[in-house]
C-alpha cells in the first residue's frame, strides 16, 4: 500500500468538497448512514483519482477529513490518517462504471432485510423509480471470506461492481448496499430513496395483495435536484 | 405559456399568504411533504386564480415565494421565477370543485403502498372520517404518460380531478395524493390525516382480523380546526 | 349547562397544577396525545369536583388553562373559556369510580388499530403488566351516536364508564381510549404503555407465533413512578 | 445488606466514570433505555466490585450518581442513596462472567416481542454478528416469582447468567434483556444494534421467505469501536 509515487489529480474547488461533506452529513441525518458508511466522489480532473473521508463517522465529516486515493484505494498522501477499511468498494466501483462520479456505501436500515431474503427491492414510486430495474443482490461468499461480511480488498470491490453491472444500487447480503450515480446529489437522491422505497414496499408487501412496481418504461430520472439538495442540506448542516 | 395578459385576483391579505406559508411547513414538519410537494388556495378575491408557491422545498416556503396562477396554471407574473412543473394538479382541481379553497399535492409516505395496490384506504378513526368514503385511485396511464408518473399538464390534471370527483382525496398510483378541502386548516387536517390513517390501518390489517371501518352515516367534518392549527403552527414555525 | 349555584372545591396547591400541565405535556411529546386529548384530575379537596385544561392542544396546556368542573361535567366558574365538548368521559368516570384520582382520554395512535379489530390488547411486558387483564371495548353504537364517534353527554360518559368496569384502560371503537389511575403519575404511565405495549404487541403478532401475554399473577403494580416522572417531565417542559 | 465491613475497589478515573455516564445517555438517547434501564462496569481495579448509577432514569444519570457494589450487589458506601432493585443482574453475571466488564439491561422495544414468542432473535447484518449464535431467554417462572417478573435478588440474577451462558445476549422473557461485554464501548454497540436487527429481522420476517441469517463463520467481533463511540457521545451529551 505504498503510495509515494501516486500523483494527486490536483486541487479541488472548495465547493466541491462542501457537497460532499454535505452529503455525509444529510444521509447521517436521514438515517441512512449509521456510524459508518461513506460517500465519495471521482476527482474533478482526474478520472483514476476518487476523494473519501479519512475513517470518521459520516455525521461528523468535515472539510479537512477529506482524502484523495486512486483506483487501487490507495491513498495519494496519508499524512498517517486512518483509512476506511472499505474503501475499496469506492475504489472498483469508479474503475469499472466510468458514467459514475459518486458512490455511497451503507447499511440503509430497511434495505437489510431485503438482502436476506428473495424478496425483490423495485420501485413503487416515482421518485425512487431509479429502482424499476431491481437491484441485484452480491453475496460475498461467492468471493471469499476475509473479515466476517465486510470488503476489504480490491478482488471483492471488483466482484460486488460487476454484480452491480450497469445498475445504480447493488445489494450487499447481510450488510447494505452500494449506491452509484453521475454526481453528488443523485447519488445522495438515490441512497435516501432506496431506504423510503424499501419502507413503502415492506408496508406495500404486508398487504398481501399484487403489487403495481414502477414499469420501466414509466421511470424518469429526475432532471434537476436542487429543491431536495437544498432543503436537506440545510437540515443536515443546521443552517 | 404565455401570460402577459392574465389580469391578477388582486392583493391578498398578508395573513392569508401567512396561513399558506404555514400549511406547506406543517406538512413539511410532519413528514406528509417531502422536498417535493406543494399547498394551494384559492384565490380569496378572484375563483379563477390561485396562490402556490415558486418551485421550492416545502419546508423552506416563505410568504415571498407565493406566485398567483390562472386555472390553466399560467402565471400571472412570473417574474423569472421556477415554477412546479406538476402546478396542474391545483389549476384543475379548482376548474373542477368550486367548494373547494385549498389543494394539497403530496407524497405522503404511508399513502403509496394502499396507491399500488387494491386494499382499500379507508377511515378507521373518527379524526380521519373524511376518508369513510374511501379514495379513488388514479391511474396515470389511462390518461398517457408525459414524463415518468408525473402530471405535467391541463389533460392529466383534468383526468385527475375527474377522478377525485367529489371525494377529498384521491390516491395517485405509485405517486402520492391529491388532498382538497374548503379551507386550508381543513385541507392540512385532512392531509396529514390520511397518512396518520394509512399508518393505522396498516398496522391493523396487519393482525388479518376483519376491520370495523367508520360507517358514512358515523363520519362527521370537525366544526373548528383551531385547536390543532395553533398547534401544529407554532411547532412548525418553531414560535 | 347552568353553573352559577356550582361551588368551588377550593383553592389547589400550584405543584399539583404543574403536574397536571406536565402530564399534559409529557403525553403529547410522546405522542399519546394528538392535537386533542386530555389530561384530568380529581379536585384533592372535593371528590365531586374535577381538574381540566379549557380546549386547548395539549402541548400548549398551561396552569391558567386549567378549569374546575362538577361530575356532570358542569364548569364551576367558565369565564367565557371554551370547554372539551368530550369532557363527560371524564366527570362519568370520576363518578363510576371512587379510586381513580386522574384519567386520560387519548387518539393513541397504535392502540386504534386494536380498538376496530377483535384483536385483544394484553400486556406482553412487565412495564405495561395493569394490561394483564385485557381491554374492554366501549361501541358507541350501543348507546347512540350524537356526533360522530364523539362522547359529547353523560349518557354516553356513563356507558362508556360501565364498559369500562374496574379496569385500569377501556377501548373506544374508532376513537381511541380512557385511562384511569389513582394518580396523576400513574395515569400517565398506563397512557404511555398502553401505547408502547400495542407496538410491541403489533410486531409480536407479525411472527404469527403463540403469544406468552403477562399472566394475571404476573402482573404488578409499580410502587413508584418518581424515576420515570423526573426524566419525563424533564423531556417535555424542556428542562 | 448491610455493607459497614466491604471495602472499596479505590478511586476510579474520572474518565472511565465519565464514559460510564455517556453509555447510559448514549442507550437513552437512541430509545434502547427507557425511564429505567441500567449499565454498570466492573471495578477497574478490583474484579469483585462494580460500579453503577444509584436509581435514576437512564438520561439523568450523571458522575456523582455512580456508586460502587460488591458482586453480591450490596453497596459500598451507599450514603442514603436510592439503589436499582434489579442490580442482582448485574453482580452475577460480572460473577459468572470473569470475561465480561460492562453490562447493560434493558427493555429494548423491539426485542421485546421476540421474547414472548419462540421466533429466534438471530443476526441478519455483519454489524449485529454477534447475535449470530441466537440468543437464550430467560424464563423467569422457573426460578419462582418475587416481584412481578423483576429480578429483585441474587438468586434470580445467577439463574438469569446460568441461562446466558457464554453469550453476549440474554432474553428476559415479558421484561427486556442482558447484554454484555468486555467493556464499555462494546457493551453500548450491542445493546443498540440488538435493537436496530430486531427492528430489521421483524421486517424480514413479514415478506414470509427464507431468511439468510449471518452464520457463525461468517460473525466477526468490531476491532476497534471508537469512530461511532465519538458520534454517539456527541449526539448524546449535545456535544
Amino acid at each position: 500500500m505504498s503510495n509515494a509515487s501516486i500523483p494527486s489529480g490536483g486541487p479541488v474547488d472548495p465547493a466541491v468538497i462542501d457537497d460532499l461533506v454535505a452529503a455525509s452529513r444529510i444521509l447521517a441525518h436521514h438515517g441512512v448512514l449509521d456510524a459508518w458508511g461513506h460517500v465519495s466522489i471521482r476527482h474533478p480532473k482526474n478520472p483514476e483519482r476518487y476523494l473519501l473521508s479519512r475513517a470518521r463517522a459520516p455525521a461528523l465529516v468535515e472539510a479537512g477529513d477529506i482524502m484523495e486515493f486512486d483506483l487501487n484505494s490507495d491513498p495519494v498522501d496519508q499524512q498517517g490518517r486512518r483509512m476506511f477499511l472499505e474503501r475499496y468498494i469506492h475504489g472498483e466501483a469508479f474503475r469499472a462504471r466510468p458514467d459514475v462520479n459518486a458512490v455511497v456505501h451503507s447499511h440503509s436500515p430497511t434495505v437489510i432485510p431485503f438482502t436476506v431474503t428473495d424478496e425483490p427491492l423495485k420501485a413503487i414510486s416515482h421518485i425512487a423509480s431509479f429502482l424499476a430495474g431491481g437491484c441485484p443482490c452480491f453475496e460475498i461468499r461467492d468471493v471469499g471470506l476475509t473479515q466476517g461480511l465486510l470488503v476489504t480488498n480490491n478482488k471483492q470491490g471488483a466482484a460486488l461492481a460487476k454484480v452491480l453491472g450497469d445498475k445504480p444500487v447493488a445489494l450487499m447480503r447481510g450488510h447494505g448496499n452500494l449506491v452509484v450515480a453521475s454526481d453528488i446529489q443523485r447519488v445522495v437522491h438515490r441512497a435516501l430513496y432506496t431506504e423510503v422505497n424499501a419502507q413503502q414496499l415492506a408496508t406495500a408487501l404486508s398487504f398481501r395483495r399484487p403489487i403495481k412496481y414502477v414499469t420501466e418504461d414509466e421511470a424518469q430520472d429526475p432532471k434537476r435536484l436542487g429543491d431536495s439538495w437544498d432543503v436537506w442540506k440545510a437540515e443536515a448542516m443546521g443552517k
